[in-house]
Parts: C-alpha cells; structure tokens; sequence
C-alpha cells in the first residue's frame, strides 16, 4: 500500500495512493483517518493526485542517517578507503524535511551543495534494541530522501550536523510504500538525474547490494542506542556521484517501486 | 518565572514552581492550562513539589549543541587548541532527554561515558535568521543540560551522534527560568559535582564568561541554517573537568538561579 501526505484546499491529511505506476496523473489520493500508523479506514474524501500537493509523506521526530555506507562514495568523498572509515551515524534536523516538487534553498554560506540519492526507512512502531533479523517487524515501510549536503560545510565544520541540516535539505517522498516483500535489497537501483542548463545527465547509477551495512544490521545498530519512534526516518546512505548542485537545477532521485523525488534548487 | 513539567497521579502537565529558593521541599507546583508559550493560566490545581514527579521541563523537536565552546575543555578533550578547533554543531536526538533525578543508563558498548553541564536556552517561538541583538526575544529561558558522551565512541564514530545521542544521554532540567534578565551571562558558574564511592567531588567549576561563542552569536549562528521551533533547545557547550562516571554514581550540575541537575548513573 502507498501513504502520502497531501495539502488540499481544506487541510492537510494522510492518504492512500491508488492507481498503478508512478505517473501522478493517473492516480488518486484517498484521504484516510488519522495516520498510517493504525488500521486504515478511509473517510471517503478523494482527490486525482494532480490536484493536489503532495507533502513531504512523514514528518518525522528524527531522522537518522548512516554515512558512508557505499564504498564508491567514501572515496570519491573522503579520498579514503572504507575499510579505514566504516559507516557512522548522524542526525538530521526534523525542519530539515521538504516535500517532493519544493525547492530545496541555498544559502549563500552553503557551498559546494551536493544531492545524495537514498533509500529512506520509515518506522512504524516504538522500538528498541532490534535484532537484525526483526528488522521488517518495526517498519511501516520505504521512500526515497536526498541527503543534501554543503560538502565544503561539511569539512569546515567536522561534524556534519549543519552541512547536512539546513532548512530544506532532506527532500523525502514522494510517498512510503508499505509492500516492503517486494522490494530486493540485494538489487535495488538508486539513480539521480540533474537537468543543469536544460540537459540531463545520469549522475548516481548504483544499487542496494553495495550497500556496506545492510538493512537489519542499520537498524539493529541505531536501535542499539536509540529508541526510534512511529515516522522516524532512516536514510540508509549515499551511493557514489553526487555532484554540487546550482540555482535552477532541478534534481530527480528515483527508485523502482518508489517513484521519482523530483526538487528545483534555489538560491535562498 | 519558573515552569517545569511534573508527573502527577492525575497525569502529565506544565506547571509553574512557586516559591523561593530550590529546595524542593519548599516548593509548590501548579499547573497551567497548555503551554508555557501561551499566556499562563493557572488551572487551580496545585501539589508540593516534594509530592510530585519532575520531568524533563520540556520534550523538544530538536536538541542543536555547539560543541568546543570553552577553550580549557577544547583542550582537555582533543588535545588541540580552541584556535585551531573552532565551535562546531551537533544534534542530539529527541529521544536522549530525560529529566532530573532519572537514571543515566550506560549500555555496555558505550565506554568512558563523561558528564558535561551546561547551560541550556529553551526557545519561546519559531525563529529564522535571528540577528545576535535579537536574541532574547526567541527565547523561553534557561535550564541546565547535561550532554552525557560517551567519550569512547565520540573517537570511534567521527560524527558524535550516538557517543552523545543514547537514551537517557540528555538530562534537562529541573524547570525552566523564563526571567532571563537576571542572568549575567559574563559570569555565570558552572559547576558539576560527581559522588563515587560515597565521595563528591566537584569536578566542573567554571563560568560563562569562558564561552567562545557567545548567546547571540549561537542563536545567529544556528538559526541562519535551521527553524528553530517553540521548546527546541539549545546546549550551549560544556567547560572543562568533564570525567568518566559509572554504574553507582551520581552527576549534580549546579547553575545559580537554575538550580540543580542531578542524576543516578547506572548499567543499562
């Protein structure tokens, strides 16, 4: 099932997304009540998708974030091999959540600003200290985020919670699909496309099976030390070709069976 | 004023705390309608504060810490000069607060796992792009933080998210003081005391004045890439003496004018 989270001239609310394919022209947003996070019952209220706004489809208490978990991207990031820096954790900030379609903004402090194409974790239930082997039991299901990241904050700063946590940078969406049984994480694609000066070019054209900690183990090992809580976000890391990003660009995450995640950049 | 949160046998709610002085024997909670981010009514219910349950005066969206804010604990702590290490930016997540007198919980991967009091600034509205001269108009008031580390993994993992982002790593507390006038922030001591073995000793003793950033070039700072948003908190960096404590201890902050911060510390 797909949940979505829309503004409507009456409200904001949470949805099923009905219809096949990823093409928002052909599907409907069924309004349901309260959250997903409890059985779904439907209000009867129903809207094609076109006309409305999907939201970003969560807004989490907290998203956490493994870094450097595709070996590709450790070096072309850190100039480093990921057997001398495995992957760690890192927090960003709630306000750092925008939706599909709006724009993520660019300081004029934020340079080098690169997108990170990523397999987003939503959970669905209050949990601690998982085994690895539970880990489909806490997860309401998958998205898609984009870890933006000022790569030269990044560095100044050291820790990474600025670079990474300005206001807009964790595009998510464009909804969470709950079938996570249909989903091979031992072959997943991951590709980001940015159209710069009207030309689109495949950038980040990577998989799953890079990944270096593997799903059970990323949420054996957060929830280890952390209790995640219903909408908590997971962002499972980066694969290589990330590239900086500019006013009026537009960048295009997607993964098959979770749509495209689609966001202009803007100067602020 | 001051506001904490209490547990009550009826339930959870904000109050004010009445009275002079900290001892909490001689203070009285009672409880407003809502939030303290409104105009304060009191709903006529009231308790001794000796009968109730402080919590955590607050529960925040986001926890955002400078981190290597006094020079002396720059050094103790990475062996470096604050000249080359300049304050930088951290989260803690959410679910790391606790409230005063709740045990401090070390699980057995988190080693050398030190105290670090500080002031922290609990912010009254939603904020962006604060000048520094602005700052107090954002604010609540104060309380104390201590930014439990486990210094161990701090090293390990590079980014300090789970050294200092573990359940129960966040105590806060005991109220907030909304009267932020009365502080001199050009001399206001920090003090930490820890009790081992029956002994206590204080370890922290120390001043605002040692704040490389100061309160408004924080609140510029962070607010130029984050919203901050009603009850988010700010720890504005620990000074120097922070040490390891272990299963049987317990850590007391003192801040005049905020009281004190103290916790049992034991085994998870």
């Amino acid at each position: 099932m797909r949940f979505g989270r829309i503004a409507t001239p009456e409200g904001m609310c949470f949805c099923t997304i009905e219809g096949d394919g990823d093409d928002i022209a052909n599907l409907t947003a069924k309004e349901i009540e309260g959250t997903p996070f409890t059985e779904i019952k439907h209000t009867g209220r129903e809207w094609p998708l076109k006309d409305v706004r999907l939201l970003a489809p969560m807004l989490p208490s907290k998203v956490v974030a493994i870094g450097r978990n595709y070996a590709d991207h450790v070096a072309e990031v850190f100039k480093e091999s990921a057997e001398h820096l495995p992957p760690t954790l890192f927090l960003k900030p709630p306000t750092s959540v925008t939706g599909p379609g709006a724009p993520i903004r660019i300081p004029s402090f934020a340079t080098k600003v690169e997108f990170e194409g990523e397999l987003a974790v939503v959970i669905g239930k209050p949990c601690k200290n998982v085994k690895a082997a539970d880990w489909k039991s806490v997860v309401l299901g998958f998205t898609i985020v984009n870890d933006v990241s000022s790569r030269d904050l990044q560095f100044a700063d050291g820790q990474w919670a600025r670079a990474k946590g300005i206001d807009t940078f964790c595009p998510l969406g464009p909804w969470i699909e709950s079938d996570i049984d249909n989903f091979d994480l031992d072959n997943l694609p991951i590709k980001a496309r940015l159209t710069h000066d009207g030309e689109t070019e495949l950038k980040q054209d990577s998989n799953s099976i890079q990944m270096i900690m593997k799903m059970g183990e990323i949420i054996e090992f957060i929830t280890a030390s952390m209790t995640l809580l219903p909408g908590d976000v997971i962002c499972t890391g980066s694969p290589a070709g990330t590239e900086a990003m500019v006013d009026g660009d537009f960048i295009e995450i997607e993964i098959p069976g979770l749509g495209k995640l689609g966001n202009p950049v803007v100067d602020a």
